[in-house]
């Protein structure tokens, strides 16, 4: 049973993939879940409310924040591109973000940052939360500026932030690199959760991973958060390898743990 | 099955909460179970012993622990409260306890240290058995003292200890705090077990808690020990936030690892 | 005698304080020295070319880039106050200016940080380059972006960069404060020459401060870099004292490294 | 179902107690399983190839490799004894299997260390792959020598290994030391397994142990390696305490992680 | 020259060797000097005040506290003995202080701890403020008591305290040893006025050592407290050398950092 | 004035390039200098004795070390090359060393290791003595393997060593690299004697280098040796820069701190 922690629950890029599978589940954490999203996120349904916003529009944003217990921040852009559009959504929007909750009360904030903020660590290294930012792009980048922005907010003003180092999260993992950053939707949910019920949850940085027997990944300093993984991505695995071929050591995707990220690039904007 | 591994054993504290619930599980540890305490033990059971001594009393002291091959130290004082009894049952009380088992060669102690020698940690940080001490309380000192003391004794004289900071070990946990705190009766009992049985203790720290989700605290340091734990506060997760209201995250009891101790004093000796 | 290691040398932000203290002095370390600003920076002088230039606009800062073998980089906004500016000079900005660096060519930099990257450290504790971004306001927030910009720019092009989180670069300390964080404009010289001519240096962030006694910072992870101060507060501190009074440690401006800079704003756009 | 990753796999040292565990396990692992030993291997069976070689003998070595994808090299002296076959055997044998490997382009070895490159820890402290080595004797000492060989052919030529410092396996632990450094043969095999089908293995020390209570190792830094114990030496425990006596802490045998080897020799040559 | 930064310090222990080298030395720091001690003080000079008082005595120590700014303590028993009188002066004394300093409002002291707080280290090793305590006897332990006591004066109430951990203060070093413990009384002084003068001090622990070439204490995590010894044991080597043996290797107060008094004791109280 | 620490001292490698530097300036320390080496070392000046010996003679050594009190072992191939005359110099000869040590009770011995130990970190890394190995050929693979035996006859033998990694020790720096890296003939003078004469020693490895500007290594593990460098490499630092052109930073005898060695080999024996 998952605790009715909040009476308003804000979920933004409730459009995206994520935004979808969380769009059911977290309706056991609270007793409204306001949507948003830039685009159009169709009827609301029980429990639900829906109010769309460009993160970019700080009224817009302010309007969205006001009246809600805690978000699940989920918008904005979320794979590697120009840089352009990542200034607007990803940074400016980010802090209108926390400008709204600053001005509205807000006091818990879960952010879907990204294993692409630390990509330019090799995959035979196994790194915490307290290792140096190495981006991969302006993508992972932008969720650097996110994880030190909503420190300063929690220094600053004592808004509560969660900046979740989402790895993988999709049905299943496609190669044998997501058999390591694989995140599946419920282990998604159960990792929100706990932030969002924890005690006491500080500025923390938590990977977002199920339970895989590869990992690159050391989630000592969450322990606070009282995540609990129950899937894994090793069910999968003899299927992966089956349908895929060995790797190229010599690929900068293969060495580094943001894979395809860290090649990906430059854009024109 | 528990390896009676001594032949005399000797419980201090025994009619205190914690002494109660060992009472009869310790038994399954040794041959004889000598229990010692400032108050009334009833009359002696089967494989028990009694030997009352105020531990201020180093004459008492050095009889209570002629005779015996190691002990279970969970006498003194075990709240936060004035300095005085604090400065003679666990200081001068630990004090003779060490000094007499330097003299009659007992070579392994269980001393019952407090997460309240840390209490001044936050909530949100992960702390392990070489983080500094951070009392929170006059309580907390002399445990913070007993570790060092006991460390002295290993350094010096080869007594081997366990220092177990017990979280809170009470039939189930009573509030959101505990659910990371929580240490059963049960696993309490392993953790004094493994102690007690695992070839090389050396001077040691270990946090007493059960498997919990939640939790502050990171035991690598004793592996060595081998304590596993088997029961967890999960299974009360529920039913506790039911009856709980959420957390003031001003109160410095919410903040800091210590809880309500971190207020607690000052007191009129 | 200072080695003149480059051809051409550009100098933004050549117009503000630290500007104007390097103008002269950096002309020994290259035969050309290019100056910009957004502001009027007067006639070139021997050895200076000046081209004007709004951090903003993409195509002024390729043309500004473009010649030049290395770049000191004052420019932007340099201290705390409203985002949007914030936004523009130094975050935009500083994208503009490393792609056209990596569109030059141009391989290493010296980019202009700031202490208030980590702002909300306390001025009882010592960091080293490694210790977490805690950004005192979005100033500080902008000048972490920039670290870990650079840091992208050197793992993915190549491109070297000192980040150097300047202190008090000031003719001399104006309070109790600065005893401990100025830096002189000479040992501020003598730091830029560092980074420009030592063999390696990689990605590398170096606090900007002199030998003074008091300090909250360890350069030990840049040793590489061969920077030494020759210069100290300690000549300015009976002064200081005399004309300061003693701070008032509930204030979190004497509390925290980042002084007032933690209390300021928020500011509306 | 363990992945077929490698189409000829080389185990040397198949004569040996591991080797023989291995045989049959091994051709899981591959097409074709190539034997060597110094000594006779019986005829081949199903899958199976033979080639005997004396590991100083550098053009026996380099036929030995020629030819295969991978290797898991038990071979050489494995025991604490006299310098003379050890220098033979692990140093120079080492030597000429690594230029073998560099010379025919085999990518990846399991390398067989040993928990006596760190025998001088004691077991009351827990290490991982990163504490400096402290060799108990001149076995360890080449396993050390081994294990640092393997990085510089990581490091200049890309060769990948797993140092696998093995604990103790046995059909099943003999000792009270052996319940914490057990690893059963299954979970030899797992953790090979590991090593060789992992995506990137680098250059890694991991240490070979089942999942055992009590233990002196820490494995976080290969955590990329993926291998989970599935056995675990606890079921053992109560039997072995039932037929030794308590350890003499006096004992260098029973303080170092050792055990007996650090006792062992002086030896003649 | 030296900032008087304080109206009226109290200075314990000016009976003592320390005390009187410091007795006219702190008169540079302060208006009126409070010198206290159990024994005679003789005639109280210019600047002088004198109050004496029994640690253990609650009443006289509240007094001795009344009306200063600061506190330089150096009170109690300063080498290792029975542990009666340092129960009595050292922790129940201790206490008294700080309770004083509460009650009065005293916000900073500077108090003298001892090497023998880590005693137990080897003097192989360097060791810094971090280091878990490893008292070398009762004295020992009694300062580590101290140091942890006014932790927690600082984390309850804001009361600032630097633990001085004096190495050898004398005139000259007396042994090999102290080459390497040595403190001149003049950088006592210093340190003790850096101490008093920094800022922002918190509770921090500093090693009391001039700059001597051998040493086994880091004090990078003091920096803030602005300490600059001036003196060295250096000019002393010759001499020492030339009057002492060579040191027995197998002699724990050989071994050990704290010399002779780590093979003190046991006392009868 | 160097302190006469011994009666008699062996020099190794007393023909080479150090040896021969080393020849005046160690008669300094001892009664009788005891010069060896496989070739002619000329006729034994006043205070010397000549004893010529192959490394890899084992009885040769014996006699060789016979009759002395400590060791300075500069002997040994002392570049990158083969592996045959590496395995009998460096490794089979420093176990004979070490065993002629044992059986003749020699307890201090400083060991001429090298930078080439670690010469695969990156020129942008600053490492201690705790950075595991990472040799960059079979010479420096031979100075680990030396690193780590004299480790082992420390813990099971009590023979002290000094591991000095030599970095790069000439008249003066011939390039970029040798600015950071450089040792002089004093300061290596001035390391050796405080090797020698510091009370205690242990097991302890110490990067040999003068007080440079720019470096990569930290001493601070080796306080207790007590070594100060009065030279620097500084003072021809516009000279070297001056002759030499700008290092290529994609070549990796730039990037990484072993140089050109990390290019050498392979080698045919």
């Amino acid at each position: 049973m998952t605790i009715k922690a909040h009476e308003k629950l804000l979920l933004t890029g409730a459009a995206g993939g994520l935004g979808q599978a969380l769009r059911e589940r977290l309706k056991a954490n609270c007793a409204t879940l306001r949507l948003s999203d830039r685009v159009s996120l169709g009827d609301a349904g029980s429990q639900e409310e829906i109010m769309l916003a460009d993160l970019a529009d700080a009224a817009a944003v302010d309007a969205m924040v006001q009246g809600v217990d805690a978000i699940v921040h989920l918008g904005g852009v979320s794979v590697e591109g120009p840089f352009g559009p990542i200034l607007q959504a990803n940074i400016l929007g980010l802090y209108n973000l926390y400008e709204a909750a600053r001005k509205h009360g807000v006091k818990r904030v879960v952010f879907a940052s990204s294993n692409h903020v630390t990509g330019f660590y090799r995959q035979s290294e196994t790194i915490n939360a307290d290792a140096p930012a190495r981006p991969d792009g302006m993508y992972g980048l932008s969720k650097a500026f996110g994880e030190d922005l909503s420190r300063f907010y929690f220094d600053r003003y004592g808004i509560e932030t969660a900046c979740v180092r989402i790895g993988s999260s999709f049905p299943e993992p496609k190669d044998r690199r997501m058999l390591a950053t694989w995140l599946s939707f419920d282990d998604l949910h159960r990792l929100i959760t706990a932030c969002l019920t924890t005690p006491v949850l500080g500025h923390s940085i938590v990977f977002g991973m199920s339970d895989n027997a590869v990992t690159w990944w050391d989630n000592s300093r969450a322990r606070h958060i009282g995540y609990v993984a129950r899937d894994s991505s090793d069910i999968f695995r003899d299927a992966v390898y089956a349908r895929t071929s060995a790797p190229d050591l010599t690929d900068p995707a293969v060495q580094f743990q943001g894979g395809g990220f860290v090649k990906a690039g430059p854009f024109a904007d």
